[in-house]
Parts: structure tokens; sequence; C-alpha cells
């Protein structure tokens, strides 16, 4: 944010007058011993399920890669700004319907109450060390809500996988074979439907490339989750840091111009 | 997110399957009938505080407005999503302290704990409804503080000048004069050293272009805030939504690699 009236102004301003202002400020701020946070939320504990959105996170497909150059600079323009060229479903990012259904709703669609949810987080973690193409099948889910008890309407399932490890190397995270097909775990469509049909789900989340397993030729837990209108979340990172039950998923998406979904922050709330 | 296989998958499998299979889908939900949302979630209240993210948004300076186009669409290769051209600086967005200080954090190292934060709403509209240069002075302050109690350590505080209501028109929100200097209220330098100093703030928000009023030379409000390792949110909307005090602030920016903040999703939560 800066008009040419910054730029005169920088022009009549030498650097070192804002640096001189902003030494006089850390004297203030250094005197002023900062408080700790709010005591009505000090006990709330907020997880980050976000990747650090950068250009060398593994995509899908080749080309995807987002990139960043700078805009204006301190030295130069007396500001700092980059400028990005991404596509939408880089990093951890929401799927909206229309990006299997046409004429299903955009990002831009998605009601404020569908972004802040009930969070079920199950785990295969462990299946999934030993086979990348281990997926969540309906039994597990009756395995958990015999544990847990049951999901919520209106939830956000998120799949532990344990996949979010990988995301520093694209060869382990996307795991391609021989023959370029990708393993890596995900939901079976079963599951998914299970969720829609008997426990009227919202939402589900991955810690992994796709919601579909890696190896899936034809996305039928996009098309069943998307077809019903819901909406997914790829690449999430630290679900294992959330409890199975009670915390609540803030989805914060940009709301992209007629997007198929985007970038967002998610965080996890509990305590 | 489509690789080879997609593209293969969409060559063997005509799209008219695909519908057949959503027209499927669409029957099956319709027999759902998709409960409520989660009763522990029915008494939240959710205010988006965000506007869209469109290409048409009125920015700071001329050519930072974002740009948009196809990348994939379902009729060529079984999925939509857009690409973007970007500036960290457009819609609703963060300013990280490394927008102005040199050796300030980015925008990823701002921690999850300060992405939820305890919102105060100041208002001004009245008084800017009738002179565009208004700011929030101090004695502003201690008035809300009279009315509302005093505001928290940690608070994000947020000023309402109604402006977002003239986001439609690039002229009536950067509003500038015949010499093109920007007329629009904000917050006053003093108000944010005292907001800092006194009641120890973590982040300032304005439903403007700039925490500092349109016609501001040299930025004072950036400079204390950033200054003092602290954050902004710009062009926030519905501001009249939150309640006074009392509602959760989360600021959803996605995490750009080295960024100097970048468009968000706002959200406030109460109830």
């Amino acid at each position: 944010m800066c008009t040419e009236q910054c730029l005169r102004h920088a022009a009549a301003h030498p650097v070192v007058s804002r640096r001189g202002a902003l030494a006089g400020l850390a004297g203030l701020v250094a005197a002023t011993a900062v408080p700790a946070p709010a005591s009505a939320h000090a006990s709330r504990v907020v997880r980050d399920l976000t990747h650090p959105f950068t250009t060398t996170f593994p995509t899908f497909a080749d080309g995807e890669e987002a990139r960043r150059g700078p805009y204006k600079s301190i030295e130069t323009d007396g500001y700092y700004m980059q400028e990005w060229r991404i596509v939408e479903h880089t990093g951890t990012h929401v799927d909206a319907p229309n990006h299997f259904v046409t004429g299903g709703r955009a990002v831009t669609d998605l009601t404020p109450e569908e972004l802040v949810l009930p969070a079920i987080v199950l785990s295969i973690r462990r299946r999934a060390a030993h086979n990348a193409d281990a997926v969540l099948a309906v039994a597990d889910i009756v395995a958990h809500e015999r544990k847990w008890g049951r999901i919520p309407a209106g939830a956000a399932v998120l799949l532990h996988t344990g996949w979010d490890e990988r995301a520093g190397s694209a060869r382990r995270y996307r795991n391609p074979d021989g023959a370029g097909v990708m393993h890596f775990p995900g939901f079976s469509a079963d599951a998914c439907e299970w969720l829609l049909a008997e426990r009227g789900i919202r939402c589900l989340g991955v810690d992994t490339l796709s919601l579909d397993p890696g190896r899936s030729e034809d996305y039928p837990v996009h098309f069943a989750l998307l077809g019903a209108d819901r909406y997914g979340i790829e690449n999430l990172r630290g679900l294992d840091t959330l409890p199975a039950h009670g915390a609540t998923l803030v989805v914060g998406v940009t709301p992209w111009e007629q997007g198929s979904g985007g970038p967002a922050r998610v965080l996890g709330l509990s305590g």
C-alpha cells in the first residue's frame, strides 16, 4: 500500500529518518512490557493445520507450482511487497463444489457458518506407514465411533495419514511408481458416501495431495463430496495435534472470485 | 488437482458418464435430508469480515489489481480451476511487520495464537460520514472504555468507519481530491501509540484501504504498529455486525512465503 504520495515522501525523507523514527518507537515499545494475551483467550489452544505457502511445495501436477517475485522493496520504494502467480489448488487449499461440478457453488458461495465446524480426526497413520495405498474404510469409522462417540452432523472429518511429514520432498509426497502412478493414502468412496448419507458431514480434509488415494483414476470421493455440495481441504498438516473429537475447525479460505477453491489458512481451536 | 491419469481417464470416460454418476449422487443426497449443524455450534454466530477477492476491488495504487484467468475447465479437462496474479496488499489483507520494517517478521512468522484474538470494535462512522478525513483519537478510546470497559491486552482493535459500503466504486473508496490526494478515515498516530503503550494491543484493523487516513503522507500508524512487531488488517467489511466487545477475531491469512502480509479470510465469532 503506497501511492505516488509515498514515493514523493520517500524522496523527500531519506530512509534514515524513518529508521530514526523506528528506533524511537522501538524504545517506546521496549519500555512498554508487552502484556500476555487476554485471559479470556489464555486457555484456548490454537493449532495451525496449514503448510507454509511456498514455491517449492509439491503439486498434484507439474506446472501448478506457485511463483513469487519482488514487487516493491524498502530500499527502493520505502515498503516491501511481493507479487504471486498461483493456481487455485496449491498448498493447503479448499476444493469447492464447482471444481468438479458444472454449476456447483464457487468458494465465494460457501457460507461463513460452513467455515467454522466441529472437527473430527480419524487416523490411519499406522496402516499407511506400511501401505501407501491405505484408505479409510467404513469399518474404521464404526470403530472410531465405538471409542469416541457419534460423529456430529455438520462436522469436518479430517483424515490423518502422516503424509504431511513427507511434504518436504515432492518425490516422497507424490510417491510415484515406475509408471508414474502416485501412491498415497486417502478416503475410500464408501467411507465418503457413508459419512454424507449417515452423518451429514459438511467437509472432508486430508493431509495428502488429494481426498482420493493417489492411485485413483476416477476420483469418486471428489465426485461424491463435491456432487453433494460439500467441500474438501487438501494438504493439511499436523492433524495429530488435534483431539479426535471436540476441536473446532476454522477454514480461512480467501473468497477467490469464481474460485474453484483456493489457498486457505486452516486453524484448529480447542481447550 | 489432476494429472495425466485424470486426462487419460477423461478421454476414456466421456463427461456424460460423470454427469450420470453425479445425478445418481444427487438422488442419494436428496434422500439424505441433510441435518442442521451440530448443536454444539448452533449458538455460535460467524460474521464474515472479508470482501470477496476480485479483480475489480479498489487498490491503494494503480497496477496492484488482481488478475485471474481459466487454467483448466470441466469441458476440456474434466475439472475447473483458475490461476491468479496477485500483489500481496490487495483485498482484505494483512500487513506484516516486514512490510515497512527491514528485518521485521514475515506473515509466516506470525504465531497461530496471534491469529485468534479478542476483538474490540470502535466506530467513527457518524463522524466519517461528514468528514472523510476523520480519525480515531485517544479521547474516542477513553470514551469507548467508559462505556464498554477496558480493552484487554492482546486485542485486535477494529475501526469501523463505514467506508466498506463504498468499496463497489474505486472513486468513492479512494475518494481523491483534485490533486489526487486520497481522503478516507483512519487511526491517528496518537491513538495507535496509546493502544500499543497502554493496552498492549496485538493488531489494528480497518474497513478502508489503509490504517493511516487517506491523506497521510508519512504513514505514522504503519510505522508505529509494524515497528512494534504487531500486524494490521486493511479492507475489512461488516465491522458493525460484531459486538463492541466479546467477539473473537480469527485472521485466516495464507502463510505466503516471505510474505509482507497478504490476502486473508477474516471471521468474527460471537455468541
